[in-house]
């Protein structure tokens, strides 16, 4: 297991006071907390850059679900790829509109190829990815 | 209801072979599809500029359930917010980190405000928002 | 004029770890200089967000000179606007293509109103802006 | 040479009319202008992705020119970097502040390495990269 450790930061007290306004305004309790925030995004960005690390990514996606077999055809990528799916959460948000979310855990390249895939398909309105993590390189 | 029109974009031919071999890599089965895309694409961050229209977020958070009460806290952020959010996803990715995924409705400028608010909160390992559309302006 | 300070950032022995090494591979000398930089990146891109702070842009415009008169029509957009334009650079990037890299200092929004123009003048094949800084509000 | 072609894209009268007021309001003159930048912008992140294409970088750098030797590290390191850079312009921002711009042509490998090197010089308040093109590929 790791330990606490505690490192310091020198910085002009100007830039201090720019950085302590704009963290009280996400809603930050504390300077550390912002910071090991940045640090993290830091690495998840680098961690999506190599491709092969395993990693988490969410994809939403719009459609309307009157357009002809389009509700069949995604269950159907989906059941091809049931090693890097995990979840599926479905939103009805209007009467024509749904919203689609599949959380996803694999290397980085699979989940993008998955993920253009779902996007290309004919009748899909929106599809976006975010790229976040299993949090195990990001302590 | 809205009728099916059809427009025509002149191009250079070398520009559109580039075109082709990219969208057939994404998995593209015609150029209209790619373009109504890369449409409706700019239209969502436009949407999300403004701040004031009504759109669809999805939040995902990674944190280690480990952690003091953080998953009380997490919840006691959203039953205040219950206005906005439509649905959580709760994944297991491994013995110590959880995913959670949030699906919100409502203006943009509030969805980012308690988006901000939980990604802030101490002992949440990655926060992330993708920001899409309710589909009723990307037809 | 502002003095240093130096505060501490409490953080797992693991996740200093991977800081430390992805830092080493941006070529940073130490951490306090990484973590500035992370500061100063989430100011700068808050500052943008603002729309009415004055700021500094960096513009490139990518065109085929030999396309009618679209040297000359570039230059009257910016004899236009001589009160928001610093500098204009030009390079030969071969035969065909020139590159044009404008530098702005105005408010962020007049900024991104003028190089939207720019940028959608037809004939100009790719426009993109750096948002920057003053530097007066990251010391 | 290659030739002007035409294709037909297929769309919702909604969603032509949002574009057209989205288009409008950038400034295009035509949708066919605009779809082409669409199409350009798509090719030019992947130009990028690869990272062992021949492409254009600009770079944006924000420094006081008080601190230390900046001006010259910075000259240095340009000048072990010749081959890859093809323009400085230096632009007097306020009594402290310097923005240097550097233009540069190469391998997006290559431009990247080179630009993580200068935004982690101990001194330099905010380093940016433009991503942009030779033009060749996006005729």
């Amino acid at each position: 297991m790791s330990a606490l450790k505690r490192f310091g930061v020198s910085i002009d007290s100007d830039l201090q006071k720019k950085f302590d306004r704009l963290i009280k305004k996400k809603g930050y309790g504390n300077r550390s907390e912002a910071i090991r925030d940045l640090i993290r995004e830091a690495l998840v960005s680098e961690e999506w850059e190599t491709g092969d690390r395993d990693t988490v990514g969410v994809f939403s996606l719009v459609y309307d679900h009157h357009k002809s077999d389009l509700s069949m055809v995604i269950n159907t990528i989906q059941h091809h790829n049931l090693d890097i799916i995990r979840s599926s959460t479905h939103v009805h948000i209007d009467h024509n509109n749904c919203l689609e979310v599949i959380i996803l855990k694999g290397k980085s390249r699979e989940i993008k190829k998955l993920t253009d895939q779902l996007a290309s398909t004919k009748g899909i309105k929106h599809g976006k990815l975010i790229m976040t993590s299993t949090g195990t390189e990001i302590t």
